[in-house]
């Protein structure tokens, strides 16, 4: 079958593999559909993620057919159509049991890391019946790909994490795909201020689309004036790091009014300064998570109710023995606008 | 009158002066019964705290008596008994109303800091009506100055933001007052563990009578790996520093297990490291906290049914005209084994 394969720091190529095998009784092997990439592939093709092994398939997000299952599976079954989590969770663990899938004893984020992914024709996917959702009859199964990873970790990590409520105020550094995904989700609860922060125009034009109440070019350093002004002084209640810098995430610490929150979701390679010598008395609260894909049946729910479109966050689309062309799309979104790239296998 | 003054970086002089005045409607005139000394003026005396001016009366704690009122004060009459919050509050503006008292627009920690203080024979109350609580007959009044800031701050800034539930391992870094009196209030919520890390090895065994499970000297710099060793390797749910320096700081980060919690109570003069790095994966918050006292009433009920008892942490006591030897003996406690000294007005 045909694969993406990470060959090392800068190395990429489209191989022939062996189709995957049903090896422990909880595996189902899946037929792609459609998958994607995501920001996270490109930090690992810079050598930032040393638990990913040359010779690794990448991905982790997409929707796909059952081809076959382990003797264990029982809540799936050849030929059903299923959303794959990019958090693979044995249900059983005790990270598993109190809902925290991301730290699952032998599960977590390994799809595309650890063992091969969904950038191929067919993948293998163990414990299958809690890593699996169902796709709902006449579901949009290009929407559904955006539940993979994007969606719930804008929705867990930022607007969850973040406690977004009615009226809150709401500022999210990084108009990428995952600020905007947290922009989307966000407005679930109704808050009276989002603030897109980013040194792009194009993607602050998109975010004014898909809600912002207002964006800041920071391209001048002066964005935590700027929030401070839109927010008579104060600051914001939830503000949403979605970078993955030292810089953001100081910003960050400047714009959170006392007895705010600042929700990170970008992946870091390095230390940030935490500012304690102002915040410790400012009543904040700093989370960080990896996403634990809990609220996927919730957000499918939204999708098919249309509380939410995450369809928006597609520009460009590809088949799969295009996806160096679409890996160089999606790493050039500067110049592309490329948010999130279909590929189809 | 006589008042404990700061005179600057370094310096403090017992001095006679004028009585306060009532200046607004709803303050109060409290004569001293007694008062403490707490670590942060200390901080003051180092010079660490700016928005403390030389010529302050020191001191934010204290039981005493009503002496006079003003027009607007309903809830209190001279002659009453009363315990001073270290937190003064309005109760009216946005942050009172979502009980963030600390934050309070015209209060929060302003009693000898930014107005005279209670390390004197009289103090002015402002918002006496929701800054003072009545002292129940019959209470002990040493073991209620215990309740003006530090009982509430351990509960507060390290039990509650910490989120101590029955079951859950804790480690306190710092096993100074601040971190007893975390310990103190962290068994309300029947921890399994509480492991108390300090570099003193008298706190430590005074640790070990107030109920810590274990205690670690963190001399050897190798304290993270006995937490470590004490969790099966997973690390501590619940991770409080009492200390207020980044090496703490940052030991409190490497002993978090995932999905757990840091919460800081040390008041700290510089920034600290943020492994984001590490833990942008690893689901835990960090929180801070300037106290609210809005636990100080359920507090006074614990120390009534005799659940806890602050006294403990009483080592020495005073008469005012000797606060300076008091200042000596709690700067010096290494060598006086001091935790709280009383001193009687």
């Amino acid at each position: 079958m045909k694969a993406l394969v990470y060959q090392g720091p800068g190395l990429k190529s489209l191989e022939d593999r062996p189709m995957p095998e049903i090896q422990a009784s909880g595996d189902a092997i899946v037929r792609i559909l459609k998958t994607t990439i995501c920001g996270t592939d490109l930090h690992i093709l810079k050598g930032d993620v040393p638990s990913c092994a040359p010779g690794r398939i990448l991905g982790h997000e997409g929707v796909g057919v059952v081809e076959s299952v382990g003797a264990a599976v029982s809540a799936f079954r050849p030929g059903d159509q299923v959303l794959i989590s990019c958090i693979s969770s044995c249900g059983k663990c005790e990270s598993c049991r109190r809902g925290m899938y991301s730290h699952c004893a032998s599960g977590g984020w390994i799809l595309g890391n650890t063992i091969d992914g969904t950038q191929a024709e067919y993948v293998r996917i163990p414990h299958a019946d809690t890593s699996l959702y169902p796709v709902p009859p006449g579901a949009d199964e290009e929407a559904l790909v955006m539940l993979s990873d994007i969606l719930p970790t804008g929705f867990e990590c930022g607007v969850l994490n973040g406690k977004v409520a009615p009226g809150s105020t709401v500022a999210i550094v990084g108009a990428g795909p995952i600020g905007l995904a947290t922009l989307l989700t966000a407005q679930f609860y109704s808050p009276s201020q989002v603030i897109l922060i980013d040194l792009d125009d194009g993607r602050l034009e998109v975010a004014r689309r898909f809600g912002a109440t207002h964006t800041i070019n920071s391209t001048d350093g002066r964005a935590a004036e700027a929030v401070l002004a839109l927010t008579g002084g104060r600051g914001v209640d939830v503000s949403i790091e979605a970078v993955g810098i030292p810089a953001t995430f100081v910003l960050c610490q400047d714009i959170v009014a006392p007895g705010g929150t600042i929700a990170n979701i970008g992946v870091h390679g390095h230390p940030a300064d935490l500012h304690l010598e102002r915040l410790w008395s400012q009543n904040v609260a700093i989370t960080t998570r990896l996403v634990d894909t809990v609220s996927t049946p919730m957000l499918l729910k939204t999708v098919q109710s249309r509380k939410v479109d995450p369809a928006r966050l597609i520009t460009h689309r590809f088949k799969l023995d295009r996806v160096l062309d679409a890996y160089d799309t999606f790493a050039r979104a500067a110049q592309t606008h490329a948010l999130k790239v279909i590929i189809e296998a």
